[in-house]
């Protein structure tokens, strides 16, 4: 493969939902080659618990596709939304919900859905140290996972609606109890090969030196 | 800035302990630039939630470097590292631990710690899903900034054990009460230009086609 600056990569992998080719199959060796990739993310006390559910079958990708409107009827239900958001980010909101709801009413026809797991449960009660450290050590390999894919022309966005029908999804896919799914990702090739750097807040308006909202110099250091 | 093949970074950047290098100095710039590459990760609806805590002020650092080695001792006590873990991994695991141990002791000596935060707390009680989307909006971008940290010669560690002492850091850095601290990233230029890929369990061990456990080509699709 030609290499591929990671500057370039890193600003321009978006969350693609719209643009998935939901015509062109996907090579299972594609998806190997990025996995290898992912796993040389770091995880805690190398663990290395991740394991990855590779969905291609038509059936379980109903199924998954299922659990995931469940789950988008629960987290969201049938609420506008743009209700309570100030008008000048209504637009980008109805944006981003219109492009979530193709995406929930297609996602059977995504060619490849990958669940993300983690041996290992997290108990009740478990402090914020405990989930950043748990998914802290499959999330890097997520995002790696798409940037690969990205680097090679495919698309895939991290999605977490199918959680709420957490049991369902396990048992369509003999998922054990004592494992974590953590996300879906649904991958496909992109349509299109324009590839953008996101508008984003200014990195000055979310960095703060030494103390929370101080900006660069104003510390005694 | 000369092009990086994204693949070289995606399977070489390590988790940096014991090769940071304490006397070098980071400049701001280079924080920045890599922050500016993390922000395009992506956040759920877009809501770029993420602000992130540049610690550079020797007080300071000492102060999250105390924060880091309670939690440290929370987590890990005064346990024997290999014990329970079967002699084939207890090597790997006392590796590990001495890197780690490393960090603990040296933390201050660090030329900047950035603590990575998301606007919000998580509610008690929040199921899997409300995590993984939570830290689904941060931690893919802490991993971008420490690729492209690698990138440009500098070392990290994404690390998880001050939160133990949340609001100890919280009043240090005067973050507020509405904030979720999510990791402690250390950074400093790197010692030897020595990097390569970990070694890991192979992909097709950690991969599963169709169904818990299933090898490519098993499934009926």
């Amino acid at each position: 493969m030609e290499p591929v600056d990671f500057d370039e990569v890193a600003t321009t992998t978006r969350a693609v939902r719209k643009r998935l080719d939901l015509e062109r199959p996907v090579e299972p060796d594609v998806i190997n080659e990025c996995l290898e990739i992912a796993l040389q993310a770091p995880t805690g006390s190398n663990s290395q618990g991740w394991r990855f559910v590779v969905v291609t079958d038509q059936a379980k990708r109903s199924g998954l596709a299922e659990c995931y409107r469940a789950g988008w009827r629960k987290a969201y239900g049938s609420t506008d939304p743009t209700a309570g958001v100030p008008a000048d980010k209504a637009a980008q909101q109805e944006r981003v919900h219109s492009s979530a709801d193709y995406l929930a009413n297609n996602l059977e026809r995504v060619p490849v859905l990958v669940v993300a797991c983690l041996l290992g449960r997290v108990p009740e009660g478990t402090p914020t140290a405990g989930w950043a450290g748990f998914l802290g050590s499959i999330v890097p390999a997520v995002w790696s996972f798409q940037l690969a894919l990205r680097s090679r022309g495919l698309g895939s966005v991290y999605t977490t609606l199918h959680l709420y029908q957490e049991r369902e999804a396990a048992e369509l896919l003999g998922i054990p109890d004592t494992v974590t799914q953590v996300a879906l990702i649904p991958v496909a090739y992109t349509k299109g090969t324009d590839f953008k750097p996101a508008v984003r807040r200014p990195v000055d308006e979310v960095t703060y030196w030494n103390g929370w909202k101080q900006a660069a110099g104003s510390s005694s250091d």
